[in-house]
């Protein structure tokens, strides 16, 4: 894509690729530091035990059977693997924080992935709401766009819908086996039948939480490159999507309403903090022009294990120091290094350590802190 | 007001001013440039016949006897001349280009002229058109601010009445004899009893044309710190008065509406272009926080007839190059200088002449160009 080299993973090392995504509190910024410490996906998994014996607690990996399980599930449902760095991984998904490390998808395979923009609101809307989404939909599909949104009932449903003609993407906050609501899982088979894609991070058969939508969010907005909000109230799963979307560098559109309207204040309130207002689809495309298409590659697929393999292993008292030093504050791992004194590489590999047993969550892949329990 | 020196005129100079304002052809620039030239309106007004002999048309000065009906129509309607310069005299006005030098007034001794703010919309509103200007009306009232408009049907209407305890200025497009539309004179009369003022610079006894409304509404905008649009078309006055603000240096608020209501076309087209998106009072109030006070002063009340009353008066053949030059596109009077090579003080005779015989008519106050007819 765009001319970006590509590697193509063997069966081996998606097996392996799979199994360190799949386990227990890798997530997406872990798991490049394991390859990046280990070299491999491979090597990571081999080390793992070790790592949580020394953090304390037990690591589980999921075995090699029930990777392999996943991948033949997936393919009853025409799904596939795609790891970053291949030809078929998003492009932009590669410029957000936390860009997964490997996706589920099906389909999608003509699709201007590109051209994208991610249409989002309320569950609950209005008439008006359902039929300024379809005017939105169609138009930005009728102009080459592809509409990315989350599935959901309300604004999400009526965008895929509209855009079924020219060209939709899904992405589910659950496994490809767990598509939410039930009533669209029709709406699901629609996409696919008509060249569009759904895709997903999550393992098959997970059954997405609360938690999972906002993270899910996080790749509506990352796959496109700015987001409408049709319906919001204030508080509300889309205004977390432009949110996310603003820091992911990407344009926020809203579509205004009456001040009357209590679906209208999610919108309203973008509005005044700097989104555009939007009235059709030639609105959203001009405000495209102001997107920067030089973005920061957050994750460069293209890593190369660190040569510091030899420096110096952590002390068991800094374990307890960073510990002591660690709040639920998210910080800098530069502030951590300067006020414990603890050496970088030991540093990076004690928070990999905690990271991996559950101890530490990050932010934005820059910040780390004590998880929340 | 606000500490400036202020003037009080004569019985007989305000007759004057009266006579020469109420002239054919005698806008709010000619006026002061009358006064410039001729030290008073008294001598302006012995002036005249000869200035318009020498642009080739006759000027019809209104009669003393005129003028003294209007005073004495104006008093049965409780009604009085405020002169620029006069402690009575809106202080807002005094910084918008063409302030009427003599204006008509009723009530209003207690209002807070400073603090104030227009409300201007749609004549055929909605009926959340209306309830959201009855909300923002009152809420800005509680909170001290005064509201102004036009005292047309629909959302100037609301606006008046929900600030009737609070206050509120009604600018008509005609004489003060001369309400429009019909259905609100009895709102006129709620206003004045209720502490409110009216105002207009038209004479007793004007029929509002259609073009006495923007005219108005230049009146309507200078008088406040800002005005906010509820419900305008594309097209429409309240759009007009939204321009005339922003080229007064005054804030714009609009309320946003869905884009499939055509009555929130205008509103939303100026939020596109710069205008805050407000939902409440509040809003407004927090957006006044970024006017800037110190406004420039375009006519200072206290000028001085000029010295230059010796240089020599225009050649015969100045008028003829100078028409030449003049088209029916504004340009500034330098430029003029420039182009033709009169000098300025025969220049500012010529284009004053011209005005007056109605030839040449300015815009903002600054540009000079041919009357279309």
């Amino acid at each position: 894509m765009a001319g970006r080299e590509t590697i193509t993973l063997t069966p081996a090392q998606r097996l392996a690729w799979l199994r360190l995504v799949r386990t227990d509190n890798v997530g997406p910024v872990t798991f490049r530091q394991l390859l990046n410490r280990f070299g491999s996906a491979e090597a990571a998994i081999d080390a793992l035990p070790a790592l949580g014996k020394k953090a304390g607690r037990p690591l589980n990996v999921i075995s090699q059977a029930r990777a392999e399980d996943e991948i033949a599930g997936l393919a009853r449902y025409g799904a596939r693997l795609v790891a970053q760095g291949e030809a078929d991984y998003p492009e932009h998904l590669n410029y957000i924080a936390g860009a997964p490390p490997i996706i589920t998808m099906a389909g999608g395979q003509k699709l201007d992935w590109q051209r994208s923009i991610g249409i989002v609101g309320a569950r609950t809307a209005s008439t008006a709401g359902i039929k300024m989404t379809r005017l939105l939909a169609s138009d930005l599909g009728a102009k080459g766009y592809v509409v990315v949104s989350g599935l959901a009932r309300g604004i999400d449903s009526a965008a895929h819908r509209a855009a079924l003609e020219t060209g939709t993407i899904a992405v589910l906050a659950g496994g490809f086996d767990r598509i939410y609501p039930d009533e669209n899982i029709p709406l699901a088979h629609d996409i696919l039948d008509s060249g569009g894609a759904l895709l997903t991070e999550m393992p098959l058969g997970w059954e997405p939480r609360a938690r999972d939508f906002p993270r899910r969010n996080r790749l509506v907005s990352g796959l496109s490159l700015g987001v409408v909000v049709v319906e919001a109230a204030k508080r509300s799963g889309s205004l977390i999507t432009a949110r996310l979307a603003l820091e992911q560098d990407r344009e926020v559109f809203a579509v205004p309403g009456s001040p009357l309207d209590p679906r209208a204040e999610g919108g309203n309130l973008l509005i005044q903090q700097g989104a555009r207002l939007v009235t059709c689809a030639d609105d959203i495309i001009e405000g495209l022009g102001n997107i920067n298409p030089a973005r920061r590659m957050l994750f460069d697929p293209e890593w190369q294990p660190e040569s510091g393999g030899d420096a110096a292993p952590p002390a068991e008292t800094d374990r307890a120091r960073l510990l002591e030093a660690l709040s639920t504050t998210p910080v800098e791992v530069d502030e951590l290094i300067g006020q414990t004194g603890i050496a970088p590489h030991a540093m990076q590999i004690l928070l990999l350590e905690l990271d991996l047993t559950g101890q530490v969550e990050w932010s934005s892949g820059q910040l780390v802190g004590l998880r929340h329990n």
